[in-house]
């Protein structure tokens, strides 16, 4: 019997656990035997002491024993690669580098996962493609994966299933934010899906739940630790969250901006990402070639075409149709105008999501349902010089009311002044 | 509807909560709205980031409207006083105050509890006396204090059930011991229970809640605030549990011990403080004395005994028998000998409340049955002077096995010196 009781006691008063004792609270809350109000005490004691790296380590570890693991590398017969970022405002990079590695002769099998707040999940853009079936079984992802070389898909309930359950109690128990809890989540599902080299990225800024790169910084090296002492190869970029990744905050309008990058007309920051993370992922994969080959090769596929095949050829086999101009679209679009001339000092990557979210793009709860269609496009960003009367941005809405409310909120995102913003480029910083 | 989740949220990073978000929290989780894990992340960020005065009387308020109150004044058609004890080991003192107080004219209508862990509970202690029922209802309980002055029950679902339902929580959750809480625990009941002047003892040392007096301190103040927000007189009493009050530790051997205190013939240390509790109870009372006629007239109830008389008609009146011979006793009883000669500088009151509960006269988890027979017995207190070989203690046991285990710690629970002992009064600070 475990007595769950005096190990929240102890970690509240500071103490170090044994690993063992971490991993018969995890299993035991996993199997049912520990309750989710123990759960949620040990989560708050954790909020407010922390994890050491060896009880962090033992987390990860017990959330991985809790369910079952996967042997891509065994299955497809190939060193397995994967990303995983950590979320923000208009990220849909891994919407376009899968496709763009795959194009480069590199399997990427990937499971993700939906957003909750002002952040946008992959499967959620995902199903604003009419048709896109995100669930597939581990089956049918191996079998698409070695005839296209791509799959995305959710993750399934056997996959590390402790981390189901607790993310979803630290949901609702203001135990999110917690350095340790959040490695240890991603890193366990990365893990289990037999990842053997992992490009993470870790977002930095207001739109990011890193707010600070000294954050972000103890994140990555956390998640780097956990990556490596289970003897997996892991990068980490840290990139710039304080203003929306690309122009486009909303499923079908990312998915749109994802395509038009994957045919080289992305806008120059995410390009920049997605290019730069498919080099990194090309030069851990079983190819032989560094960061700089990796690089040419993933240009060369944007330019020849190659990739976009592959878009096709992968949105197809999920069932869901290739043709950008089946995307929903939202029936009111209004636009936001500059106010006065300038430069845009700041565009607040919060203001924009947050807009987005109150359309209908994003889950306040998570039995929102997703408007697919709505978003905001941010045509001008962080450097841009603007005349009076401008059009800094789009917004697209389902009805009148809320398109008028989120251009209010979009405009009160742009703070345009008279000096040149500070330079802050997309990639901040490469820890490996 | 409520949103919990931001509530814990702004308690966790330190933010006082106005008193109506307190209200909605705590009665929404008495009807079950907010659900038991939501309420135990709450209680963790409590206990590390405590609460406010008016955080503490909102919540004290809301734990009383979440049920019925009583009107004991105006069914008595007198002034209602009451006691309460934060707990500790050997105290019995409840037990000998009621019917001094009542033989002295002034109405004891006290609800109490039971005992977990090395403390013992009121209730546990009157179950030793064969046939006594301590489950009376409220129209029971007021007809027998018209008529014989007294009655110990326990507590009703009725009366305060968030205070149920959060204690038990608390106690699994690793946070009963914060001050807030605690607090608003025990004032909740008395002041929902309608005493209208108070005396509080709380109680300080190894076999206390509180370890040391400036936490007492704490509580106690708390405590005396929260009462006389609420309209009531309230005295507070710090006293020692550093070592057990009394001799006997164990719930039948308590009994007979309280008896021969009403009877005056107790311990010193215990007799004191009876007497004391009495004369201020007393003194708050509608009879309209001070704390010194209040001294003189319980001393003066003990020895005509007429104190030991309502002593008789009370356990009558509960379906208890008044034979002291009718308590059942332990068949080992094995005696605890002094190694050396020497003064007793210290004995411990967690060390002999442990052994008394691995015994069998506590509960460890609230699904443990007591066994009333078993305990220990002091026979020498702190500043007693004993020859090598002579008796300190006894044990009673119901099997020779757990009576050795005992003997070896209780012995430890003794420590014996050359010097004489801190001289440190049962009563060590009265707050008004």
């Amino acid at each position: 019997m475990i007595a769950a009781e005096e190990l929240i006691q102890r970690k509240r008063d500071g103490e170090e656990l044994a690993s063992e004792e971490i991993a018969e609270l995890v299993l035991g809350y996993a199997r049912d035997t520990v309750p989710d109000y123990q759960m949620a005490a040990f989560c708050m004691a954790v909020y407010f002491r922390g994890l050491s790296p060896r009880e962090t380590y033992a987390l990860t570890d017990a959330m991985i024993a809790s369910g079952e693991t996967l042997d891509l590398a065994g299955a497809l017969g190939r060193k397995v690669v994967d990303t995983h970022s950590t979320g923000g405002v208009g990220d849909k990079t891994t919407l376009a580098v899968a496709p763009i590695v795959a194009a480069c002769g590199v399997p990427m099998a990937k499971m993700s996962g939906r957003g909750l707040g002002h952040t946008g999940g992959t499967l959620d853009k995902l199903e604003s493609i009419p048709g896109f079936r995100v669930e597939l079984s581990t089956r049918e992802l191996v079998a698409q994966v070695r005839e296209i070389g791509l799959a995305i898909v959710g993750q399934t309930a056997e996959l590390v299933p402790a981390d189901l359950k607790l993310y979803a109690l630290r949901d609702v128990t203001a135990t999110v934010d917690q350095l340790s809890l959040i490695a240890a989540s991603v890193m366990s599902k990365k893990l289990a899906a037999g990842a053997q080299a992992i490009v993470l990225d870790v977002k930095v800024g207001s739109g990011a739940f890193m707010k600070t790169l000294d954050d972000a910084r103890r994140l990555a090296e956390t998640m780097l630790s956990l990556g490596r002492d289970a003897g997996r190869e892991v990068v980490c970029l840290l990139t710039d969250m304080d203003q929306p990744l690309g122009a486009a905050v909303g499923n079908a309008l990312e998915i749109q901006e994802a395509l038009e990058t994957v045919c080289g007309q992305g806008p120059p920051d995410l390009t920049e990402l997605v290019l730069d993370g498919c080099a990194r992922l090309l030069a851990l994969s079983d190819l032989g070639i560094d960061v700089a080959e990796g690089r040419a090769r993933a240009e060369a596929a944007v330019a020849d075409g190659t990739a976009h095949a592959v878009w096709n050829r992968w949105l197809e086999a999920q069932g869901g149709t290739a043709d950008p101009a089946a995307l929903e679209r939202a029936p009111f679009v209004r636009e936001v105008i500059a106010a006065r001339a300038g430069t845009v000092e700041h565009l607040d990557a919060l203001g924009v999501g947050v807009a987005a979210l109150r359309l209908g793009a994003g889950r306040r709860v998570k039995t929102d349902v997703i408007d697919h269609a709505v978003g905001v496009v941010c045509r001008v960003k962080r450097g841009g010089v603007v005349a009076a009367g401008d059009v800094l941005a789009e917004v697209h809405a389902r009805r009148e009311e809320p398109a008028r409310a989120a251009v209010d909120e979009v405009a009160a995102a742009y703070m345009i002044g008279d000096g040149p913003p500070d330079h802050r480029p997309v990639l901040l910083e490469v820890i490996d």
